[in-house]
């Protein structure tokens, strides 16, 4: 159902502190950057393997990452696993009874089509899927 | 330096329930189950791709794990990347000045040598590398 792990998601509250981290010290490539307004964030992909790291920086306070922030403080967000049809695994997730917080694929970062799964129904672990544009 | 993500570890309360989620709901195979005394866990290595999600039961209270659920709750605890050569890596990152929890590898699960990055150097993310046994 879930085919691999596709990145994992870094809450951050300095992006260029982070990229300083990843990017240098810890010689990951950046592969992309992006300003995702609907999800509220400026995101970095860094490549590790053929899985990414993504650097999350909110847009304000008042988006799910800046209420993260506030709450929690920086530090991991969510894992992502990559899928093959987004429709299909969200179809077998229903019928497994696995709350969602999306019923309904949304844009993600990329060109990618992403859904997230209630942390509820996760045992805390905000975790999403995600079928990239490739698919 | 760090090869790939080789697993996730989440913190749960209980290893029958987050058995019933990943292994059953989410169809992730069980590749290993093992108590790492060392750490203060019972571990359970789940597939997905070629990386793993490892839930991490804690066996007390007093144990790394243990003080991470009473803190904060269920959830992602760690994320561990693979590496070909621990102790070359370690001196890359000692020489990136990189804080480091472990300067040298201590035992992880399936014969695995694992070393913890310090969560200050990491932007509140507690990471870990991760030679295999068959490295």
């Amino acid at each position: 159902m879930l085919g691999r792990i596709d990145h994992v998601g870094v809450a951050v509250e300095d992006l260029d502190g982070a990229l300083a981290l990843y990017g240098d010290r810890l010689a990951m490539p950046t592969a992309h950057r992006e300003t995702v307004e609907e999800q509220g964030v400026e995101a970095v992909l860094l490549d590790v393997g053929d899985s990414h790291v993504e650097l999350l920086c909110p847009l304000g306070p008042d988006t799910p990452v800046g209420r993260f922030l506030a709450k929690k403080g920086p530090g991991l967000h969510h894992v992502a696993y990559g899928v093959k049809d987004i429709e299909e695994t969200l179809e077998q997730l229903n019928g497994q009874g696995v709350r969602l917080i999306d019923q309904t694929p949304r844009p993600g970062i990329r060109g990618s089509r992403v859904a997230f799964l209630h942390p509820a129904a996760t045992g805390g672990v905000l975790t999403e899927i995600v079928q990239g544009a490739d698919h």
